[in-house]
């Protein structure tokens, strides 16, 4: 298991690297819950997602022969362009599996703004998994997974460090949970930092498999997966579910409805950009699931990555 | 002419009111413009926009007699929110005169959240000026205008005053241009801090009054008022004019997809939810029309109250 100094030496590697984000409050919302909320915004980290916390953390620290050969990722969402990043920023090669489907916009990010390689694959976990293998066996990159690495969730333990070590006596925090990397990291550290502070996990209702696999004890998947939350698709791993088994408090799940209103009120009140799944654990907190009244709480706004095209094409409209 | 002593004084009123909103930075702007840029983001203000440090100021510093009657603003805009706020804090009634056609979010925001009393009145600048004018005539009323007032100005000035004050050495301000309230109170607060800071103001091309009355030598108004910059119709008036004539280096105007173009960049890189009027000033930095490279340059971002409710009924679709 991770332990505390592990998050402590992550920080010292990546400090210089990435954003010490801001954390920003609202009178209206603490008005709102009878609590002191502080959102610690990873949507403004680089890359606009807390991931680049945990990619840097595990790639600076492979040896000289894994970083000459390069490292791989199969992903289409944020960690994807964390790898692709932190590769660039360490000069190593970065080789990204994304599917056909994957938007061409996020395609030429990866490729011209972070300098990865892009390759190319059906539109199924299997298809993904298979070409990832393939050129693993066949050039000798290291694979960056999303969660499953030890070094990554402590990357991901940071930003709840910095959230602590900047407002005192947080009485408890709220995190999303997807693969369960992030609230794993954010766990270890938070009861490290104190272990009176309360971790809860937030998971749409939708793809509650975390949440079925603490109850259960033994790790559940989904039969589907339609949430709009689609950074929070994916299952627990032995590593994360053990981690989470005994740090976490309680895992909560929120509707659809519930990560919309959570997600437009940082939109108009707040005046942030984040996507549905970082609005994920504020929709926690007002779903009244936990006793908050006049608590400190750390929210982890986990990212801010979520296509404006739409949007800004009834803009563009309107200037024609 | 306001004097820097006033932008002092007004800051020392509002400081402990206002928010002391952040500074925002972006690694690819610096890369894109080969200059420091450095956002202050008012769009993080109370009710969203800088109108809140003039409102205040001026509010006051009214008489008791004068306070016991109450103030009016007409406006539909950021402006009656900051004056309803403003009053509210000071326990002073404020009434809003707003047009019929007001979205129902605004008057319910204005008489709920903010407790001001609305009245309706047809949409057109001689209706809203004749009841306003009726309701003073009747009860007293103090009219807070939006940026013919010296304690407007001056409050506005503060937002800039900060900014110099946390990063040091600037070289130029780019502000935004409309009634000409906010960049009056920044060119009063940046020369007065530093007479070698240059000040630019950028004003939609679409309604570039402004920039004709300063060439002209005297106030020019806009044969028609459409820009998708809502917050930045409004003419000057003699008191901006005569500030602005003195204390800014230059008007730049920019083009209605510049601003688009602007406001997406800060939305999709840098996660801020800014409105059109509140991106012009970086339009103005992008449009290359003033020398930047190597220079540090501060950017008003006016406010961020831009309807929503287009874009979540896309996202509400989703989850149905």
């Amino acid at each position: 298991m991770i332990k505390y100094s592990e998050i402590l030496a992550a920080y010292d590697r990546i400090k210089d690297v990435v954003n010490k984000t801001p954390v920003m409050t609202s009178r209206t919302l603490d008005k709102l819950t009878k609590a002191e909320i502080y959102l610690k915004c990873e949507n403004l980290q680089r890359i606009g997602a807390f991931k680049m916390r945990g990619a840097y953390n595990a790639i600076s620290q492979l040896t000289r022969e894994q970083k000459d050969k390069g490292v791989i990722a199969h992903s289409s969402g944020n960690h994807a362009q964390a790898v692709a990043l932190s590769a660039k920023l360490l000069s190593i090669k970065a080789t990204i599996v994304m599917p056909l489907t994957s938007p061409q916009v996020k395609i030429n990010a990866t490729k011209n703004t972070y300098e990865a390689e892009v390759v190319k694959c059906e539109n199924t976990i299997e298809a993904r998994s298979q070409t990832t293998q393939e050129l693993i066996d066949q050039y000798g990159y290291t694979l960056i997974h999303p969660y499953d690495n030890d070094n990554v969730i402590a990357g991901a333990g940071t930003a709840v460090y910095e959230l602590l070590n900047e407002i005192k006596d947080i009485d408890m925090v709220f995190g999303p949970v997807g693969g369960g990397g992030l609230i794993s990291g954010t766990a270890i550290a938070a009861k490290g930092f104190n272990p009176n502070i309360k971790v809860y996990a937030v998971e749409p209702k939708n793809v509650d498999d975390a949440f079925r696999s603490l109850n259960l004890g033994k790790i559940e998947g989904n039969e589907t997966i339609n949430s709009i939350a689609d950074g929070l698709l994916t299952n627990l791993s032995e590593r994360t579910f053990n981690i989470i088994r005994k740090n976490v408090d309680k895992i909560i799940t929120v509707s659809e409805e519930e990560i919309l209103k959570a997600m437009r009120f940082i939109w108009e009140r707040m005046k942030l950009v984040v996507e549905p799944s970082g609005a994920c654990s504020l929709a926690g907190v007002l779903s009244k699931q936990i006793p908050i009244e006049n608590k400190r709480i750390g929210v982890i706004i986990s990212g801010g990555n979520i296509d404006l095209n739409d949007f800004f094409q009834l803009l563009e409209k309107k200037i024609k």
